[in-house]
């Protein structure tokens, strides 16, 4: 008989379940899944039984024994599950429009995982993480979280700081986007090219490039500087980097870097955004829509390839390949965000760092990186300092640590603009902030 | 006989000079110098013979054995010395008005000590520096330098970096001003009030204060929030902080600290007064043609009451207090600037801090504080970061090292932007920027 | 009329209590305390008397407005104490020759502080200073705890690890002796001699040593390379340091060291004494014992100079001058045992260590150090792994943790031999250690 | 034509170097070398004739088109290498003999890699060391340097401090012997047994023990406390460590850690062993001549089974799995003695450590292992510093450094001793030991 394999997936209903699906289904022969909950609460059971039958369609065309369960139950959901995922949204798309919305207002940019908007989501989203790793800790100890939900970095801190959990990686698609874009650069298959990748969550680098083993950093850099166009993905614009600069810095940085070493222009093309065909939030509301338009089709059986414009492209696949990874042993090397542990010098160790790392059964073991070079490191202690804020002021829901993190976010321009900020968004998320009524 | 006790006051025709001497003629009793050499460049020559004469004049009227030489050769001064002072401004006041005007043009702050303005400060005086420094090794190898040349924090950096010369200490009345005015807000004698004092230069916080050895940081804090006016210095534009903010800091920011805790106010406030009175260095200007209009009287024997306007004050005082401290083995505590030793636990060991310290004949020695706290750990780290590679780009004259420090800096919006200002301020700066026209 | 000025001594009933008495009295102008409480137990109850007899007298003789108090009720005395000194020793010297004795058998070390004689101290003491510490926090929460009971280094670390106290200032007379021979070999007066002190108590070294100010390090370990004899104490046998490893080491080693740098020697010593004369508890039982006779006298109203003989010498002193400063806001320097808070690179910041610092109304105030030379930091952090275990061993009552502290100690030749010590100073001294006997 | 892969090994005349041969036979497959060239100097002439030619024998006999080639011409070999491996023995087995000997006649442990023997032999080997590494930077500098010939830490230490060269990789069979006694302990194949190796060379410990990826490290502890007989290696005595000392540490020591936790009883069976059958260099010695006999026979084409015997036995192989790693890109996880660079929190980044790495064509990247069980680091910090004081008299040739290394060493019992010791065994080694006669 079939040894059970369970996977719950909390935030089940999202349009990203398809490629999860997709990716278990690609991969059964290493990761012999035996069911699969999908969990999801009242508010997304439509969406739920519309993700739920496609995925049963899918498993049922590629005709293997995974059990597909739909529940609004997460705690039976969980009972001796062996992984969780986690990709939910608190207050769905319309509290991120409000994310994007509001600073704009201030002329701050308003992202979803930087400066306020980022801020607000980790303060919507940590009081919920920190409840199901509380359930995961009684219902199924020995499960492994993987967390792809925004902000991973600060969602990671936050169960580092407030609970006693370990089994959590937090997964990003950017650093493999990375990957891909770097291969393609230099037109090699991606399993030969290597990066070192050291930094936090949207704020990562890729300090070595390896084609083959050998060393070809410097190549990259230069290409990168004499490019035509640029990396970077669907829902960040693609201003090009300074070519002086990217040498000056020698290091390759991640496409969320444009809202810190580009802030003006991120700005004016954010607030024309906004103008024009609405923030990130309201285009992909619309992409979103049409999406689960196509996943009603009841011959719909396969992950429809309009969903790779979404935005959270390898998100999922990242994620499946991480838990084969972790089931199987694997030893090959994945970034994630874990316990830094000393792999990146300068950062405390007890804190979430986003860093290259062996995926063992036993967890992500970070490879040692050394430091920063200097000319980042200010910048990523200054976010780490507000990852850690913000992870308090989510737990806790105290106003002044609340006001500090918004303060201290390097996108915010004043004290007295952080108070402005803070107060509308507070009021305008108060659904979902409970702990900040108290 | 009198022993000889020398010090040499490099930058000796600067406005500043006449608090220097008042300083030395009240401290004679418990520091006896018997020589004064002020020095100065041949473009400096008239203002020497100026401020030269009024310091003859001070001494002859306190009836003491000080006998002051006017000099334009350093290298002749210098030798022998027990004390060297810089208070140099290479490029002079047009030279700061530059830094000030050009980033303005990109809707960047301009001042003198951050931001661009700041770096260029630094470009232009570490190659100074870093040559007076080789003189004294070689000339009075056992002599203290005491600088309160802006951007000191930088310039106590680049000699850290650079030179293998430790008998320097960085000074600035940032901290002695702030002292004042806590004792004042406490109603107390000043000498009944220590605050703590760690950070960096123009980035300093009071991390505790007791009032006769009790800890009344907390009231302070409050006292702070409820005021209805605000500490601050002449030279910055005096906004309140936000109360709930401070209360969520809990500790004592620096004037300086505005430009990254409201740098948009600020910014707004230097555009208007760069179109209505000038830019500080403009004012500075006249007020300082006013100072010497008074120098020039034969009449004046002492430091007239006008220099206290100029925005230095307590400057020249505190170096006197300091060089006492140095010579009598004091033993007291004073913030200064100097090479970190752990004294502040996430800076590098081996990099500047502006820190508590008690001073021996032996140097200054930190008193041990622990770490930053969270909240501003990130900002100071960052503003580290910046020195150390602003301090590489000043002893080196690298084009990319220079770009860096620009880009990084806090203040500085963009890559594009950076490498705009940095040009534009090469170009109007390049007669004191030798080593970048290599 | 007077303030209240409250300092108990817990082990009044100690020998040393006159020079404490002694110090008080001489420091009555600048510390005017109103009553010294005097605690014993039931046991020390005799001694108590007649060493409060005498405190009475000297006190008398003063013609002081000072009253002593005797009380076996610690609770009662501690209620709103300014200060609190322990002089406690736990199970009497009986249990010290036990210490002394039992190692011995086995061809190791046997003495108060270090080996296995130094933890069983430990082990016998933390559970009744914890205790002392939790009565403070209910009792007296705004008192300065000065601990010179032996191993104050290891009960210091024990309490900054097992309490959130940290009103707690460990003190030793070793670097005041170092201090003194230092003095005395540069034919200087103690106040124009400074010694930067850094290491753990019994395991400091003089790193530095200042004259007037001035660095003679170098003079002075020459002078120790050549001396004929050597610095040490009255219990500590005198063997000279070889004067090539004086000037390879190039710092100045604490009397203690020798038994870390003449392993071999000190054993052989201890060996013969202990045949001989006896051991230093023997020897000392037998000076108290003469000391008590000489307290009963009814004429006697000062400290006898025999009392210097006793090894003691300067401990209350120390102590007088520390509770001086802290009470007086003096900020002058002085060695104590408190935490380490980053003034040593690279011991643990939350450690115990003994460094110079400065006293303050506020507490000691370590200066930054920097790291420990090479050669020493090894052996440091040796004992400070030691120290950890043994404070957490004495704080649990753990087999495990305490067979663990005595195997890595240094001093111990074998995990087997490790055991049997172990296993027979537990049985020894199991009536003063209840916790494992739980 | 086949692409040249070029090995080198110096000390080629070694009895080692067929088990070389044979894994490099072996791993013809994925290690298709082309030539080998066995170096040694003008007195190892005959031991080189004939281990060359079993060497070529064995070549033969594989029928693979591998040249071997014999030299004395160490530079003319070196050219172009692609792997340089060493294996020399600085004075022969007579100079080892007299490690041992000279310090048991002041009974202190004499050992090849510990103690005083250890650091003679540091100091013997460290100048022909970095002689060779100035060689690999002129002649081939992108070869990989893994250094076999102890002691490996200790070198690996010299060449960090003392050279730019970063391609060496210290190799040593401890930690292989451990995995392998861990898995045959657990009765499972090596491949599915994964040890976390972290500390200095011959003071390694097993972290943690993964069976299939899944911890089993307290499952191993205790059947190490329960075992009858205890994992050690041909040349280290069977001392049982104490059940309750290893339970207690809840962590795997190597064999040689019996030399500090059982120094008592490893000097007693030393000194019995040298007065019987002699010192291990003597028996060696034996084992020696008896091999070399055996490898003249000319029927001889295989490694013959008495090798094992000799106690290096794993070492070649670990040095051919080690190239093949780094040749093929491998990534896989081996323990090496690499730059720390954060993997071990409490040792200098800077230093070298051993350590689990993962194996790529870059070199190998350590593992995070976070920071050493309080228990363990004060031993291993003071072997960090033994080592680095050792590193520089090995390189400078300075009389007190030598002192200083030898006096700090834990298994010399005082500093009168030290300095008989060093020098008996400086006027004993005094023809290889050049640096020091200047």
């Amino acid at each position: 008989m079939q040894k059970k394999l369970k996977v719950v997936t909390i935030g089940g209903g999202s349009s990203y379940t398809p490629e999860l699906i997709e990716g278990f289904i690609k991969r059964y022969d290493e990761l012999p899944i035996t069911e699969i909950w999908l969990v999801d609460i009242e508010e997304g059971k439509e969406k739920l039984e519309i993700v739920g039958n496609l995925a049963k369609r899918m498993v049922a065309k590629a005709n293997l024994p995974i059990t597909i369960h739909l529940s609004l139950n997460r705690r039976e959901a969980l009972k001796e599950a062996d992984f969780v995922t986690t990709q939910i949204r608190v207050g769905l798309l319309d509290a991120r429009a409000k994310d994007e919305r509001i600073p704009l207002k201030y002329h701050v940019i308003g992202q979803e995982t930087n400066g306020p908007g980022g801020l607000f989501k980790a303060l919507r989203t940590i009081p919920v993480i920190l409840d199901i790793v509380r359930d995961i800790e009684e219902l199924c100890p020995n499960a492994w979280l993987v967390n792809f939900t925004n902000p991973t970095g600060i969602l990671t801190e936050a169960i580092l700081r407030h609970t006693s959990f370990r089994r959590v990686v937090g997964l990003c698609n950017v650093p493999i986007h990375m990957n891909m874009d770097i291969a393609e650069m230099l037109g090699a298959d991606i399993s030969r090219v290597h990066v070192d990748f050291m930094g936090l969550n949207h704020m990562v680098y890729g300090s070595k490039v390896l084609l083959d083993g050998e060393d070809v950093t410097d190549r990259v850099i230069e290409m990168m500087a004499n490019a035509s166009d640029d990396m970077t993905m669907n829902n960040i614009a693609a201003f090009k980097w300074n070519p002086y600069f990217i040498k000056a810095l020698r290091l390759i940085p991640c496409p969320y870097h444009r809202y810190y070493y580009k802030t003006q222009e991120m700005l004016e093309q954010e607030l024309k955004d906004a103008e024009n065909e609405g923030t990130r939030a309201e285009v992909v509301k619309k992409l979103e829509d049409d999406l689960f338009e196509l996943y009603k089709d009841p011959n719909l059986n396969i992950k429809p390839p309009q969903l790779e414009k979404r935005g959270g492209a390898y998100y999922s696949d990242s994620a499946c390949r991480l838990i084969s990874s972790l089931y199987n042993n694997k030893g090959d090397i994945q970034p994630v965000n874990t316990i830094n542990n000393g792999a990146i010098a300068s950062i405390p160790n007890d804190s979430a760092v986003e860093v290259s790392a062996i995926i063992t059964k036993d967890g992500p073991k970070p490879i040692t990186m050394g430091d920063l070079p200097v000319a980042v490191r200010g910048l990523v202690q200054q976010i780490k300092s507000f990852e850690r804020i913000a992870a308090d002021a989510g737990a806790t829901g105290d106003y002044h640590t609340a006001l500090l993190a918004m303060t201290i976010n390097p996108l915010v321009p004043s004290d007295v603009v952080a108070k402005q900020i803070l107060d509308e968004m507070l009021e305008a998320h108060k659904e979902y902030l409970p702990l900040f009524s108290k």
